[in-house]
């Protein structure tokens, strides 16, 4: 057995099922390998962006990682800013990026590289093997690291691939389970809550299910705190049936004036909220100065068992949740735009769908018209940069193959990484892609207003690079290209039919929305 | 003035024309200056791997750094892997890397990331600016760097760039000249070439211009020595008129048997020969051992002087370079692949064209049959990093916007930054595109064979990571939803007919060349 094959087997034996590739010459063994180990199921990915956010899609629904496969420094480049989003949400990843020879480093070869320095950026944990003999070994600590919610990235040199092993497949390994919070901790929570002062509860992190929140909403009602998720939790059970829990507003100016009251913040798996970015004249952190922040559980421990001590606690075991009813809008009729889009997927949207969600501005509508809509999961952007969200469908679609998945995407943020479509059409994967086509970046229309520079108003220059509708993209096109049916809708009657018929299907296709801006 | 306007004025005064863009919000500022300082175009692509990309095809065919302009560590990593390849190809690069403002850090936002860690990897030059005071100095200093053939990235934080600069700009500085070989070397260079032993002269780097190809022609001669180019030089002048020197192959096999009788091997601009992937049983060494590697110049020192040293001592000056005469091979007929493919586009190439070479296995047709054609500049992938011929076609046309640029492709290879063609629609660039379509990562399938493992024959999944024709892609189509003018041959006449008229043309155009792979 070579060293390629002792870490296949290995990830396999640790549950890992996925392996989203693209290889060049220095991961040939480890091709090679594919063929040799039953129970691992390899996706060619046309663009590493893809595949990087695909893995990151396939944990938030899979709730185990999945692998990638890159090639060498710039394949993990390639990689990188769906690894960040997949660092920043606590998603676990494996990583296998090539590399050359151990003793070809030195010769520094065109595409040598400081892998181990680009990885280290993005990753929790970053492992060159040494030997055929370790790999096996080192893939089994890749899976626990990934397991508590990190990116852990393995650097398979080819001779280490290509190497014999005779140690073999190491042991699979089991991801490990939340840590267990201290009673201490749930103690001091119920004193906070109890103190009379305002409080907020606000849960986040890797996924908020719909018992979970039922239980917040019980505790909040209890005690008399307002409950809250963060902005961007990865994964949060929504719709009908779901429990009333605001979330933080991502403007800086709403999300200061959502907690302004609040003197004691308690934080469940969420992080301490701050500005998505710094302004002139606002502050850096959301909570008012003089806030109490308490972490009552990080992403990585138990928060059932908070949420079950705190019930307990704070006798709210007896108290009933608000619950969002089943209420659909009307189907829209007329012009087309992101509230139309909005009201006709709420509509339409079947139980048990997955919303990915990198409309930006546009889910303006999708978002607050859904809440009533058929429970469903809702994926978000934890991390921001942007050419998450048709990767994350791919991947979404491989760790809930039972699913619909439902992509709500900007045009800008799709053609960061719009070679997704053609894994999704070879995988013929159920995704149904709405492009949310206003022919701009109009989140930076915003931002730049924000600026006050030139009045708000960007001279021609400026207004060149927020501008992505010279010429305008034609999705439908683009989808063709890549084997992915697709139609184009510009009345929300059309935007109906077509979205309905999409929801009927199993395949992937994309609806080309034309809208306006959400400022216009 | 503030810290973006003197930053974009310092630029400009120091000769930097043309700014690559992807913003995004810690940009809006930078943004805003575009349209208060005169003197730089700006060029939004919709992707940073195209922008990095086009960065690098600028330079090689303008001689001298073009900015671009990137959103935080994200931004930066998409853009990585045209960075390595231009690094690696000794090209002048000024990236600004926008950040968040720098109070704003400790707060961990969702896109705060360690960019100063990830830009270190494929830089030179690594400069945070600390102050708005500070920024026309870096921003001077980023070009300096940039001019010793250098990747140089300066951090601009958002509060550096909307802070108040009263220093205003930074005086501009010029590139600075190659540095001169002290005659010592060229001392030691003559008496290698007379002491009677093998011996190859190799030039490279960054460019290889048609008098110097001339010029070595002529000393080889002269001295009985053969001559050789790198594998991939950034750009060489070939066609009818310049020098006949070969290329060192590129299979690692070949390039051993191409030197294996030379004991000393001079190296004009060129780096020690190495083969591109380690094998086992092939060397990382491609010279002979014992050979003697000698460094004549460095590629950021003075070429043209070493061969006119060179003709002076090896009494060169008066011998006739060996010229490649104008033979055009006649169009071809029937069947398309990729020698005729190469056979057409020799016969119809206008003079002084830049043909960008990413068509990896597919320009194995074109590349011996242009060096008869009319003369041309050849820009190579330098660093191997996949994803760098439409991005550099992009940089090309605006480097050399009087000639036309033709850019050969894999299928497989263009996927990774297939948002090129939109920037060259949106810029009515004068490119000509072709797209070897032949539905297969042949490269790897070359290196599968070489790997030895079943006999050379992938197994299904290692044939499925090496396919992608499931689904076919339709670059028409493609080309079609990003604006661009495409075309489907399917014929040697069909492709004759459609590269002739896309040679009259003086917008983008893409040719979708039906092939057969290589290796069938």
């Amino acid at each position: 057995m070579n060293g390629a094959e002792s870490l296949l087997g290995t990830l396999v034996d640790s549950g890992v099922e996925v392996c989203f590739t693209n290889p060049g010459t220095s991961e040939m063994h480890f091709v090679a390998a594919l063929d040799e180990v039953e129970g691992i199921r390899c996706v060619l990915c046309l663009f590493e962006g893809v595949l990087s956010g695909a893995a990151a899609g396939y944990a938030a629904m899979a709730r185990k990682p999945a692998s990638t496969l890159l090639h060498l420094g710039p394949g993990l480049g390639n990689a990188l800013a769906n690894i960040h989003n997949a660092k920043k949400g606590d998603l676990p990843m494996v990583n296998i990026v090539g590399d050359h020879a151990t003793y070809h480093l030195e010769y520094d070869a065109p595409l040598t590289s400081d892998i181990e320095g680009i990885a280290g950026t993005v990753s929790h944990w970053v492992h060159s093997s040494k030997s055929p003999e370790d790999i096996g070994v080192d893939a089994a600590e890749a899976v626990l690291q990934a397991g508590r919610g990190q990116v852990a990235t393995l650097i398979l040199p080819a001779d280490v691939s290509w190497g014999d092993n005779p140690n073999g497949c190491a042991p699979g390994v089991s991801l490990p389970a939340p840590a267990t919070v201290p009673d201490s901790r749930v103690d001091e929570a119920v004193s906070l809550l109890r103190s009379g002062k305002p409080c907020m509860l606000m849960i986040g992190g890797r996924e908020i299910d719909s018992e979970q929140g039922l239980m917040l909403s019980r505790i909040g009602k209890a005690c008399g705190a307002r409950t809250c998720t963060e902005t961007f939790p990865a994964r949060v059970a929504r719709g009908a049936g779901t429990a009333v829990i605001d979330r933080l507003p991502y403007l800086t100016e709403m999300a200061v004036d959502h907690v302004k009251e609040i003197e004691n913040l308690i934080l469940i798996g969420a992080k301490a909220p701050v500005s998505f970015f710094a302004y002139p004249n606002l502050p850096s952190a959301i909570a008012p100065q003089g806030c109490n922040e308490f972490t009552l559980a990080t992403v990585n421990e138990d928060i059932d068992q908070v949420l079950e001590a705190l019930l307990e606690k704070l006798d709210a075991v007896d108290v009933e949740p608000d619950v969002h009813p089943l209420t659909l809008p009307d189907l829209p009729t007329g012009d087309l735009d992101v509230m139309a889009c909005g009201a006709s997927i709420a509509h339409l949207l079947p139980e048990n769908a997955v919303v990915v969600d990198e409309g930006i501005t546009s889910s303006i509508g999708c978002f607050p018209l859904t809440i009533t809509a058929q429970p469903h999961d809702w994926l978000n952007l934890t991390g921001g940069a942007i050419g998450w969200g048709l990767p994350a469908a791919v991947g979404a679609a491989l760790g809930a193959p039972d699913r619909k998945i439902v992509c709500l995407e900007g045009d800008g943020s799709a053609m960061y990484t719009i070679q997704s479509l053609w894994t999704m059409a070879r995988e013929n994967l159920n995704v149904t892609i709405v492009i949310f086509n206003n022919r701009k970046y109009s989140i930076l229309e915003l931002e730049f207003a924000r600026t006050g520079a030139r009045g708000g108003t960007p001279g021609p220059k400026a207004a060149s690079t927020l501008d992505v509708g010279t010429p305008d993209m034609d999705f439908v096109a683009l989808a063709a290209g890549m084997g992915v049916d697709a139609t184009r809708a510009t009345t929300a009657e059309e935007f109906n039919e077509q979205f309905e018929a999409a929801m009927q299907s199993t395949g992937p296709c994309l609806i080309d929305a034309m809208v306006p801006t959400f400022l216009s």
